[in-house]
């Protein structure tokens, strides 16, 4: 019988933000995949999920390049995707492994988008996001009632930026690093701000939770989220 | 010393896609709330929560009244803040069930936001959304490198429903049974979609999935999900 292919959504870093289901499929999988890095470092998803591991689980580590080309990107996916299919056909049940939620920005939607093409069976295990844990850090509701939610990640999207301000309730803006200063300007001249919060490394150790739209001016790090209210819940309070 | 009041989302039906924080603080926790009903049904959080629950937890019932009138609501609430406050202040450790995550479109929020306003230690755990869940289900990407994903209650957004449609890559419509037949009229006129996907009871026996536009055009179930995708993944299929 051909094995099963997993992508499991560990969860956005807090061991214990993963579900029951990544847990059980985790102890009995018999192939985990790494991604292979230059420094032979862990990915963060694989050292959150490596505790829940069962002793028998065989660790393949295969490569996926970070690099924008296209070209070789899917080339290397697809190569990536034979071999799993062929540990598949010999009956191994295997497991992807993404932070977060695996329909979320995630790399495992471009496997599982390959592995689609072949006569397998794939189950897709959803996670927390990190802008679910975020919000819950710091108690803010992301969105209510007949509230709109939009989530964008930054690059390419400050042409439009001032149009999604105006038209959202509530906005999740990820990557902010990548333009931060004018992102910072913007959200300055929003006159209906009713709640604006950046955090950084959500979770980690060096986590860091500011509500001052100043500190978005200066550095900050590539994980970092932004979170803006226009409407609260101020009348219930 | 002061009991700690625990939000905690769930997450979407499956009981094993509770987080194990979630399962943890449940088999400890000294009072579970549950909404007290007409019927003396159980709610779906509350009937997933139950089997993590230990042996010595109580379970409180109150009254969370289901209507629109904000000062009903806000009065009640208050009222509830205030009881869960005393046995706060008795040591007790409080839980409160919300189905999905808590920061997105749940009841939880208006009681967190009472309590805040008391000198209490509040701890939100985030739970795996229906659109998440939903998403992994039929193993389709909610968003992919610089797309953006806006999430919407159809109710009060027909009016710039064409405006979103047109401005966001990817699109996820919750309760679409507000005014189904219109929402797949529009859906129709989209010329660039490349995905359409509804889903009803998500997780429960009686789910249904179905990749037609013409059955969001007959009866939905009012527990439905649209998602609607404009870009896809194809060049890597």
């Amino acid at each position: 019988m051909k094995g099963k292919f997993y992508g499991i959504g560990v969860g956005p870093g807090d061991p214990e933000l993963i579900t029951l289901k990544a847990v059980n499929i985790l102890k009995d999988i018999d192939i985990v995949i790494c991604p292979k890095s230059k420094k032979d470092k862990k990915s963060y998803a694989f050292e959150i999920a490596e505790r829940y591991l069962g002793v028998k689980t065989e660790i393949l580590k295969l490569e996926f390049p970070m690099v924008y080309d296209k070209e070789i990107l899917s080339n290397k996916w697809k190569e990536n995707a034979k071999i799993i299919f062929e540990l598949l056909e010999k009956g191994k049940n295997i497991a992807f492994l993404t932070i977060g939620d695996p329909m979320v920005y995630s790399t495992y939607m471009y496997l599982m988008n390959i592995l689609k093409n072949y006569d397998i069976e794939i189950e897709t295990v959803p996670g927390v996001t990190s802008f679910c844990a975020m919000a819950s850090k710091v108690n803010i509701p992301l969105a209510s009632e007949d509230e709109t939610l939009c989530i964008l990640p930054l690059r390419k999207q400050m042409d439009n930026l001032d149009a999604i301000l105006d038209a959202f309730d509530n906005i999740v803006i990820m990557k902010p690093s990548h333009d931060n200063v004018k992102l910072a300007e913007k959200i300055e001249k929003m006159d209906k701000l009713n709640d604006f919060v950046l955090t950084s490394k959500c979770g980690q150790l060096d986590e860091e939770i500011s509500y001052d739209v100043n500190r978005l001016k200066e550095d900050i790090p590539y994980l970092s989220t932004v979170i803006l209210k226009k409407r609260g819940l101020r009348e219930n309070e």
